[in-house]
């Protein structure tokens, strides 16, 4: 198994086998999405007790609820019994969840509470749900689906939560959540996002957002962007300003391939009114997101988090994204839009313009993910080079590879093996 | 392959490849429904000479005819020349079988009649359809795709036939015959069946099925069904009567797990009215099913075979159903109505009230499998305990698990193989 | 894996697994249709530099075109960047293949031409799309996947060139093409098409088509057939007063299994006005397919290539068959009509008549196909006798078996490495 991996070159995309076999995506659910840390719902989805939402990864199907003392839990949605699947909505709100089939009846704590008819020496306190190590940080629900998930997710939020935490998002509402299926692996979606050289393919998110993202100082950048330059320069050196003002870190972090919860954290300015993802870069919502936040112009902070998630966050809303295999060549694209939870449909907001942007990249994304995974497939298909602004892409395949060989228990380094502890 | 059914811990659900894997789906196939006796249609459905049904169990279709001497046969629906499918219909009359593709021609009991512009030395004779073994009990037709099936398929209908005979099944007809697809696996149909411990999710049948079914007196049953224990004793005391006033033979006898053809009869008593599957437990056709046995109200004959049938006889009808693997997660389960061939549709029985309980339980019963099957090819899947009410559900799975063991090879113990033979 | 192909009996149809496994389906797709020549195209879809065709054979994609100076040229469908599908039109017109992700633009002859914002020393000339062997024959165009194609194909070019050039296909246009997939394996399509035993199954082509086709004399022929038989006698005869005329090349050629590009070139008299592939036997087209060759009664040269085509020409049109393997049951028949460049629809012919009798044809063919899969299918198919008048669906076997054995490298005979040479 090690030997595909071993064919990969640093500098070019994955051998494709890694993307199309079932073998190998196999693995990847089995080495990757269950033992990393996975976000899997915002904090919002389930404000009240009793809330759930049911993620499915593959096969698994794993319930999040706030359970009636207000605490986050996470079980596998499988009943002790004969197996049934639990909960087959994708969310909803109950006090107690109940198996269609015998009625066997587990509180939000996942205890089981009542089994019928058992002989005398049956046990409740031994078929209680199988519960799932979740973790929340700053509004962010992550789970781990391993029994020794990666310790570093605590300094990971050390480093995060100043970032975060002043938007709120904890205390935010659902405006929006829509379900993209992407014909392509999930490493595709995931490296879609990860560079800004495909842009061209985006006229509608161009307004506001910089192309020369992932281009550095010493890049040759093209011609023809050199008075996007100047604009973004000029916003940048504004908006430090008003960073500091309220007292925002702004510092960009870039830890995607140096430590088993890989992420990358920045906030950038944004382009003409740089409020906001919208067409002209004014605001979509009239409320701000945080209170404490008035200003309109913060330009986006931006977090991204292996394997499988990012997120921007602007003056008036955010919006987080999360990819989720189902087969070596379908991915579930989940976008979940946040804002005030004070602010109003209709009145302060309008759904479309506050959605739109995201929803057509996300569909041109879409049927790049899908021309990329269809050439991949075809076995002419060859690893090619990637270009100067394509290194967060890199650091996305480096970060893949070394989890891999670590979880699998490969020859790690020394080095790799003490990161991962 | 042994090992996953050596992990099986007896009063269990079995480990969850067994009901998911492709692997042991093929498996199934081959050595239990391509060994063992198999429930694939009523005499009913091919009442005169020419006849036909054809039946599939994953690739194969196998024809059941009754031939131009009034005998049942059956042939494997495969041409002897280049392979051609033959019969593509569920169901027919036909004076020959001949092959679409090239005309090859075959008589109802199998032989080659006719093949164009052969060489000299061609013997058609050498070109028979590859016949299937056959057998018919009391109006039941079974088949055995093995060469040498097992033995025991004489005692099994020595001890059967005096419960059937007197209910005339061979010389009713069809009222009606329905096809539905559950998602999950065949085994996870068959345990549905085997116990009531689910029947709360059935009200229009507990009507008048008894869910006191499955408990034997030294067990706990629940206080909530005190007062149907009691109208269960006493219709038992009256119909006892009954029986014996028609010579009916209504001992119960459980071998499903102690023999290579495992099944279990019964008479059982029903509620309400207690003559047949009804909301109120009246007649469904005003017609008796035999016109030896007028009296409305004599329970149910119940009668399950392993691995794939189960019926109920009431005084007006009897409902037969037969369970038929297409994929790992994919199960036809197929129901046949028989009435006396007297009655009349409209005049002695209205078709929906005669199909309306059994039709909407199953219903009821495939979104059961469907949950039961999703939760158990989730990884997080464990094996649970069999409640003391499902030991039936146990016997399947003792059956199951011996017959792989002796069709197999595997280790069996003499005892085992003396059973087998 | 030779085990299986050494359990093909001579004088029988192939063992199931060849027809039915995925694992040979795929060893089908790698040593046949990767390693041998492939017909695509006739060069009349690709008439001016620029235009495009693009074939799928399971993941792989090839685009076939006429670049810029006139050369038919054939690349892999597949980005050298990460590997995104280029075109997915299935034809067109381009002056650039431009890659929809990254915009990498590369020439009709496949060179890179343009990729943005690459570092210093990355050369373009490394990044060419990887070529394809291509070879036009008379107008139709044939590619080979592999290295080094079987060199035969000069000699077969030079065989065949004769019989087709004078019926000008290159220089024709193409009136209709259409795709149907039908659900067998592409084996049985080809099969199929080699025999005239089923001929009874297409009474439209039969008006035209001599029934006798596959008899020897040597055989005895139906004596159904016997008036036939005598028409096709005398048709011959006149027909071939009129070859010699037009100094048009008639012998049978047959050499079908005895070199890695087997084939077979005839020319044959047809049924009733025996000009055309109609009812009637009449001119579908007004015009002559070939200006040097006037007279409506030519009969029909027909033409079949190992692995994938075979085609008729008449007097006023061509109709070309392709077969495309896409799944172990499913194969792509694409066929397509061709008439004088200067033929006008609804004046020089009507696109209903020029077409109807081979749609009609097809489609039995693919009802016969699905039939002959799903039986082979069936673990109780075993293979069958060939008849004496199915000698050229034996000739196909007898090919197909050398070249898996031959491409496989197992122990091929001395006589056969020569051959493939």
């Amino acid at each position: 198994m090690c030997t595909v991996i071993d064919t990969r070159i640093v500098g070019q995309s994955l051998p494709g086998q890694l993307y199309v076999d079932q073998k190998w995506f196999d693995v990847d659910l089995d080495e990757i999405f269950a033992k990393q840390w996975i976000f899997v719902a915002a904090e919002a989805e389930i404000a009240e007790p009793g809330d759930y939402v049911t993620v499915e990864f593959g096969a698994r199907s794993v319930i999040v609820t706030r359970d009636n003392l207000g605490n986050v839990r996470a079980h596998h949605n499988v009943c002790r019994h004969r197996g049934a699947r639990l909960i087959t909505q994708a969310n909803g709100s109950t006090g107690t969840i109940v198996c269609s089939y015998h009625s066997w009846t587990y509180g939000t704590d996942g205890r089981l509470m009542y089994a019928e008819a058992q002989a005398p020496d049956f046990d409740k306190r031994c078929f209680s749900l199988r519960s799932v190590a979740v973790r929340t940080i700053a509004g962010l629900v992550f789970i781990c689906l391993a029994d020794d998930p990666p310790t570093d997710i605590d300094d990971v939020a050390r480093i995060v939560e100043p970032y975060l935490a002043p938007h709120k998002l904890a205390e935010a509402k659902v405006a929006k959540q829509t379900d993209l299926v992407e014909n392509g692996n999930w490493k595709l979606a995931m490296e879609n996002n990860r560079e800004c050289y495909h842009c061209g393919g985006h006229p509608e998110l161009l307004n506001v957002f910089f192309p020369t993202w992932g281009y550095s100082d010493s890049d040759a950048i093209p011609d023809r962007l050199t008075a996007v330059v100047e604009r973004y320069r000029r916003a940048t050196a504004e908006l430090t300003d008003t960073w500091t003002r309220f007292g925002l870190p702004y510092r960009r972090i870039a830890q995607l391939d140096s430590r088993p919860t890989g992420f990358h954290i920045e906030r950038e300015a944004m382009d003409l009114a740089g409020e906001s993802f919208t067409l002209d870069g004014t605001t979509a919502c009239t409320r701000p997101l945080s209170d404490d936040l008035p200003d309109r112009r913060l330009g986006r902070l931006s977090m991204h988090l292996q394997p499988n998630m990012w997120l921007h966050v602007t003056s008036d809303h955010a919006v987080l994204f999360s990819v989720i295999p189902i087969r070596p060549d379908e991915t579930l694209v989940r976008t979940t839009w946040l804002v005030n939870a004070a602010a109003v449909e209709g009145v302060d907001y309008d759904l479309d313009r506050l959605t739109g942007v995201w929803e057509i990249t996300n569909q041109q994304d879409a049927d790049l993910v899908r021309l990329a995974h269809r050439g991949i497939a075809d076995p002419a298909y060859v690893p090619g080079p990637y270009g100067p602004s394509e290194f967060q892409v890199e650091a996305f395949i480096n970060w893949y590879v070394t989890r891999l060989r670590v979880n699998l228990g490969l020859d790690a380094t020394p080095d790799q093996i003490a990161k991962s502890a």
